[in-house]
């Protein structure tokens, strides 16, 4: 089934100790869209860029099955620039430089073409941004993952819990899950978190794996353990992607199926980390993918 | 086939957001033998306390199948104590008092019926006594367990190298492993280590569950999410105990028989940190273990 798609499209600079790169390409949704086209063939971006995003790029995405007609182009504007160092242990990163630029007053609208989506995924925005892209679908899909990040905690907590309510499922770390809940114990935190609204949480833990909770029940996703991870940036994102991109390519929407789509998440995260941006999800066959999924599932068979 | 555990009997007074206990029983090779005793009906203990130690509490470990001919008693001397607070993230403590007391000039005396031992566990002391102790044993034991810490890498470097060239398994938390390795990746860091004598490596990650090296593969062992934390005081300890008791009660020791020692060693240490010390692990039963072994397996299936 078809698959709505809203985040930043954006150029990234970034420092890790394996090296550095100029502007590239990123932003939540490129990242989401590059992942779930590998479960689904109608991928929909919601986005917008200023008229310094090359059309090699767009090209790229539309190459991947990923339909743009929602990507808007703002005539004499600069596209989102996100620039950060990692640190030595890729789990903390020093923000450099932060560009809003088009993203300042971004209106999310839905082409017409997109009202049929029924897999809704909301990357990390303001959520009143995420709260008007499903008050602008006529038809409420049939489910609607939202992204978020500690930033909106801080600055927008009202609007985030509102924007909950309309919500399936939450991704967010560890971290997050405690400063929403105001709960240590990540058990209490998924059931106060389940009572804001998501029927699912997701939480994500980077190098110890994820955690899913719903339906009453509890599931332990690992993490691959890596040689090295290159560069994180997109990993969350990406896992977004696999994950809803995965439900989306199923008939049904459950617990068990939900398990399955947080190890592709977790599969496609793993090859993300592997080189800088989007080159590794850019280029991945269905063998590589399913390969990494036999991975996943020997590492915890006992 | 019958096991033997070298380490601390000892007092602990535990702060934790949810209490305070006054002077209870703890002790690494307690917490090793009450875990292992499950699993195995000849668990022989080496240790040494002061005449301040309770007759009762050695009967209790009696009680528990655990041999305590290896337990010296040192007249006009007091036991080890340690006190500790810990936080309310319950993964950092503050440590109050450490009285070494009869620990200051342990010699870990081997009683002439546990020269048959087949299974060593050495829990975590100077890395001098820990090889000691193997010195001290005429025939070579089939598996060699050894658990160390942080401490002992500051001040003992040298002395923990060749201890670990003496041992089949070796269990570190991942900050450890990171410090004994100079590697940041988990991956790399239980390369080298395995370099250094282990065949296997096991590294705890607490709320994060374990990874176990060997044998050129990868298990990782989830934790249980918990609803609380009462008191994580010799989890690590119960989680070794668990381990190797399980193994001492198989017929081999390959990759697999391990991966499920990992699981049975997580669940004891499951159960260890919902009261505080020991009170615990004393007090469980087969259905009980069994149960819990079986929320992990349904935990991680996908």
């Amino acid at each position: 089934m078809s698959l709505l798609a809203v985040g930043t499209v954006a150029f990234d600079a970034i420092e890790t100790p394996f090296g550095k790169t100029d502007r590239i390409v990123g932003g939540a949704a490129t990242y989401v869209c590059l992942a779930a086209s590998y479960f689904t063939k109608k991928a929909n971006l919601v986005a917008v860029v200023g008229d310094d995003f090359p059309e090699e790029e767009i090209k790229d995405l539309n190459n991947h099955g990923i339909n743009t007609d929602g990507l808007q182009i703002k005539k004499g504007e600069k596209s989102f620039f996100w620039s950060g160092r990692y640190h030595n242990d890729m789990n903390s990163r020093d923000t450099l430089v932060t560009d809003l630029n088009v993203l300042a007053d971004f209106d999310p609208i839905v082409p017409e073409g997109y009202q049929d989506c029924q897999f809704l995924m909301l990357g990390n925005l303001t959520p009143k941004i995420q709260q008007t892209v499903i008050n602008r679908l006529k038809n409420r899909p049939k489910l609607i993952v939202m992204d978020t990040m500690n930033f909106w905690m801080d600055i927008a907590m009202d609007d985030l819990k509102e924007t909950l309510k309309l919500v399936d499922v939450l991704t967010i770390n560890d971290a997050e899950a405690r400063q929403l809940s105001g709960e240590y114990s990540l058990v209490k935190a998924a059931r106060k978190i389940q009572q804001m609204g998501p029927k699912y949480l997701v939480i994500k833990k980077g190098e110890h794996g994820a955690l899913l909770f719903g339906e009453g029940q509890i599931f332990s996703a690992p993490a691959l353990p890596l040689e090295d991870v290159f560069d994180p940036t997109g990993a969350g994102d990406t896992f977004a992607g696999g994950f809803i991109g995965y439900l989306a390519g199923q008939n049904e929407v459950n617990f068990e199926k939900m398990k399955k789509a947080v190890i592709y998440g977790s599969a496609l995260a793993s090859f993300c980390v592997e080189k800088f941006g989007t080159e590794r999800i850019k280029n991945l066959s269905q063998e590589e993918i399913n390969g990494r999924v036999a991975e996943f599932s020997k590492l915890v068979q006992f």
